[in-house]
């Protein structure tokens, strides 16, 4: 722990508990928008910071120093996990990751592995302990939710309308099943690691569930998050569930035993609270507000700030993460600015 | 007109009149997924196929006669009336069209020209009444509209986020109001020239605009749709709004002059009903579900088109467009179902 005494707004915030302020974090709050980040990305590739506990912790601490956020979070990518299950990945600048063997049959699932994170990704352990000895800030672990992870795998890299994974989802419900229950296990095995070693909160990425209509989320996915939320619940650990593009599926998010729903822009926050949700909920400005005018920014936060303030259980966040265009100095006025006009 | 009587039930559904079945069309039905398409684009650039009328006309009947649909839409691309204002475009093969020259200023949006469609797009006139002349069904003319046109304009190309576009609009209020002119002029002067050729109804395609916010569709989007829809009543042409991900967005839409909301799988018809939305509407398969097999689809299908018949108004169509991997044979016996299923 840090010579500071340790900040729990957020871990408050995720449990509904009264804070003294609005916790806030920034997804994808170590990047490209900071020098630093891209002065160490010269020397070392995405997966070598990775590997590397002692400059994988000084990425993820560095917007913590920089913002003044109440959370750290891994840094890793949602593909790390995957490598060690016999997943080729490689990371293609201005892409995103490509999988070298794209899943194409109940074979090509059944091929890959279980995880024992302990010994493939001891470096994500090392990482987290490190940042727990640095640290006044709660770490959150993270992991793709199986869907997300799948699209990957099925379409062979990103996509725009993930045809090929919801038909495969469609076509061969066998093998779906399959391949969720395979990533779920990972999901799950990945994340209890990561508590294992000190994480402190962790969030499940479904970036691209979205796409996928209610019915369909419901008979192919749902029983998958249900069952990861469940053992992670054991741990008593607060569980966050992301997705962009979601507002059709928060009802049957509702249901799942997660703590913290992640929002984005596409819905208010008070409209998520009309349909009846009392989770924590975290979010949700549109992160292309970063290029906006002072001013324009500012009534747009505060907004959702008095929005999100009505009841306890809210986290500041974006509804996706920071990009290569916004500012450092953006993002400080910004948390300042939250912790001021939320502060009781 | 051709030899059989003609089919006017899709124009009927857009007025809400009485149908002896549901209509039904799918976005972009003339593509690759069409073997005698690939065959024709061995020979001809998209550029080509589109400046060249009697091949053009031919690529937009091959669905009509190949699927048995009720409307032909005419084979062009969102960016075709934008080369003649003087935007730089390159259609490239699995990204889609790039742009060369940007818009980064006010200066660039100046540059644009205003569109005179009968001088500068004469095949596009051509093709339309050559197709008038061919036809038995209906034939759509189309166009983007200007959030979806203006977010390849600023990105430079497709993108995932549109973060450029919207801080462009957040930032620089008075050159997006200048480029929303310039584009809703451009949108309308090229629809009027299409409608005046002879097409029958009109699509206006806001692929993208989903990513925006209602609060800020509203601000900064709403006013240009409805200065172009307004335009377009004039001319007695049925008119259609389509875009994807934008069940946040359809009480904003419903206060539009706009006759038909097509709309995607993210939200149902009963759902959209429910709003309060009386005006027709187009959908909203979602197209990944042309993969499933056949009783799946037919499921889901028949769920559609028992809420779609609820009342009159009701168009049948896929909720985005048909993608490569898709099948004539599958679209065949879904657009022979539809019809049968819902024959009076």
């Amino acid at each position: 722990m840090g010579q500071n005494a340790f900040n729990d707004t957020f871990l408050k915030a995720c449990r509904k508990e009264a804070v003294p302020y609005t916790p806030v974090w920034y997804m994808r709050q170590a990047g490209r928008y900071q020098p630093e980040y891209r002065e160490i990305r010269k020397k070392y590739s995405f997966f070598e910071i990775n590997e590397n506990p002692e400059v994988c912790a000084e990425v993820t601490r560095l917007p913590v120093e920089q913002l003044g956020v109440d959370a750290a979070i891994l840094f890793a990518d949602i593909m790390t996990p995957l490598q060690p299950i016999g997943v080729e990945v490689d990371m293609v600048s201005g892409k995103g990751p490509m999988i070298r063997n794209p899943i194409r049959s109940l074979a090509d699932v059944e091929r890959l592995h279980s995880i024992h994170p302990e010994q493939s990704l001891p470096f994500i352990g090392e990482t987290i302990q490190l940042l727990r000895e640095q640290l006044s800030v709660p770490l959150i672990g993270f992991a793709g939710a199986p869907f997300t992870l799948s699209s990957y795998l099925i379409e062979g890299g990103p996509s725009k309308d993930y045809h090929k994974t919801k038909g495969f989802m469609y076509a061969r419900p066998k093998e779906w099943q399959a391949l969720m229950d395979k990533l779920a296990d990972v999901t799950v095995e990945y994340l209890l690691y990561q508590i294992r070693s000190g994480a402190q909160a962790v969030q499940v990425f479904d970036s691209w569930v979205g796409s996928v209509g209610a019915e369909d989320y419901e008979q192919y996915i749902a029983p998958t998050m249900t069952k990861i939320f469940t053992a992670l619940k054991q741990t008593g650990i607060p569980t966050i569930y992301f997705g962009s593009g979601t507002a059709h599926l928060l009802n049957i998010w509702n249901g799942l035993p997660v703590d913290v729903l992640s929002i984005d822009w596409r819905i208010s926050i008070d409209e998520v609270r009309a349909l009846g949700i009392e989770k924590s909920v975290q979010g949700n400005l549109d992160p292309s507000m970063l290029l906006a005018p002072w001013e324009l920014l500012k009534n747009k936060v505060t907004a959702i700030l008095d929005q999100g303030c009505k009841q306890p259980g809210y986290i500041f966040n974006l509804g996706h993460g920071v990009f290569p265009e916004a500012s450092v100095e953006t993002l400080q006025r910004l948390t300042q600015f939250i912790h001021d006009y939320t502060k009781k």
